[in-house]
């Protein structure tokens, strides 16, 4: 399966995944965090329209940015993060897929990305944040785990600040997160001039709670959201919907 | 089916419906306003204990309150209704099913609830609003059934504000209202000191667009909502899910 070449781009503990999209694979090391399908439904709940600009933020193994290579038509995407090592695997994906002309890596942290990129500077924003606010028990707020989980480095205002003054007026903001904080989110969103414009709830089954949210802010829009049908995950145990089966492009 | 004494019950134009709980009956006027089954949702969705004062912000026909008494058991409960013709059909249902004992309707505009009721002086508020703001193209502004579906007498932060006085500390607010207005609400419940606490939408088809929300804010309460499972109303083009029939008492 992997040729010398590819070998040679993965350092130790590192492995390389199929990403269904264009034949693209990226690199992931299991001891400090795999994209999970948050991310990979953030990508299909995102749009880019063609020549965009379009930047993520805390990107990690810059997951979002080479999917959304893959299936829009955007002009350039932009992956910001702040752990050297998170950023030199993406930026080495990035570079095994020949996708060097459309999508950076930056490393840098995103409470300052306004200062690095320019306010206004972006058509469209995307963020897999951090979830948890509690960080009572974390063992070692330093792993880059409890980082991409926590709101250790970033906290969820950073983000959305942030996000807002990246974006021009128009711009659009795409973020998942988890429903127990959806509150908090669109009072955040509403208070930085980000009004949330679609919704979508993610069910694991059509009759459990749901477990993750999607969601598209304007920045200065008029208020009304559309919230849309249910994402149900599985149809039954093991096996996902249709919809599921094909954002990630089986 | 009807006797001589609920006969002379009704004015011109009026009729009985049965509501499926402990045989209670309900006055209605069609060329008014009926309930709909936003009203029977929310009194499926409110939590109310023995003991509890709740108060129905623009009960229209008094349904909330009587269901309410019907399910719960809460120890009083207020129907508060700006339109006269209305409040007297609301006190003649609660006659009617010997209610007076735990259902008081009263004439008055939601606006002064906290001059005519005093502050803090509830455990529960419940409201099913006017949802439209639009208020272009209303032919008859002064027509009841333009009162109960548009902003014409109060708006959304009329309801929420004199909710939020109204509760006491710890208290809940009970809403049902429609998705596309969700940011607003939640904005508008936070800027009040309400939190919302529990969120559910309803969904006329699984695999649709939700066309009803239901939302539990507690007064004081800290941030963390838990989103529930769909509500779906129908299983097949006429008919019911279990819950739907079992909220109506079929």
């Amino acid at each position: 399966m992997e040729n010398e070449h590819t070998e040679a781009v993965l350092k130790d503990g590192e492995r390389l995944d199929e990403l269904h999209r264009n034949g693209y694979r990226i690199i992931q090391d299991p001891k400090r965090f795999c994209f999970g399908m948050d991310a990979v439904l953030l990508s299909g709940f995102a749009k880019v329209k063609p020549g965009e600009h379009v930047i993520d933020l805390g990107t990690g193994t810059g997951i979002i940015p080479i999917l959304l290579e893959a299936k829009t038509k955007g002009e350039m995407f932009t992956g910001l993060e702040i752990q050297p090592e998170s950023a030199d695997m993406a930026a080495r994906s990035v570079r095994l897929n020949h996708l060097e002309d459309r999508v950076r890596i930056v490393t840098g942290d995103l409470r300052q990305a306004e200062q690095i990129f320019g306010a206004s500077s972006f058509h469209v924003v995307t963020c897999n944040p951090p979830y948890m606010t509690d960080l009572h028990g974390l063992k070692n707020p330093s792993e880059a785990r409890a980082i991409a989980r926590h709101e250790i480095l970033c906290t969820l205002q950073d983000v959305v600040s942030q996000a807002s003054r990246l974006l021009m007026p128009g711009g659009r903001f795409y973020m998942v997160h988890r429903p127990f904080r959806l509150a908090e989110i669109i009072t955040c969103l509403c208070g930085f001039g980000l009004e949330p414009k679609r919704m979508r709830l993610v069910y694991p089954y059509a009759d459990r709670e749901p477990n993750m949210v999607l969601l598209e802010a304007l920045k200065g829009g008029r208020p009304r959201v559309t919230v849309e049908k249910p994402l149900i995950i599985f149809q039954e145990p093991g096996k996902y919907t249709d919809e599921i089966y094909d954002v990630y492009g089986y």
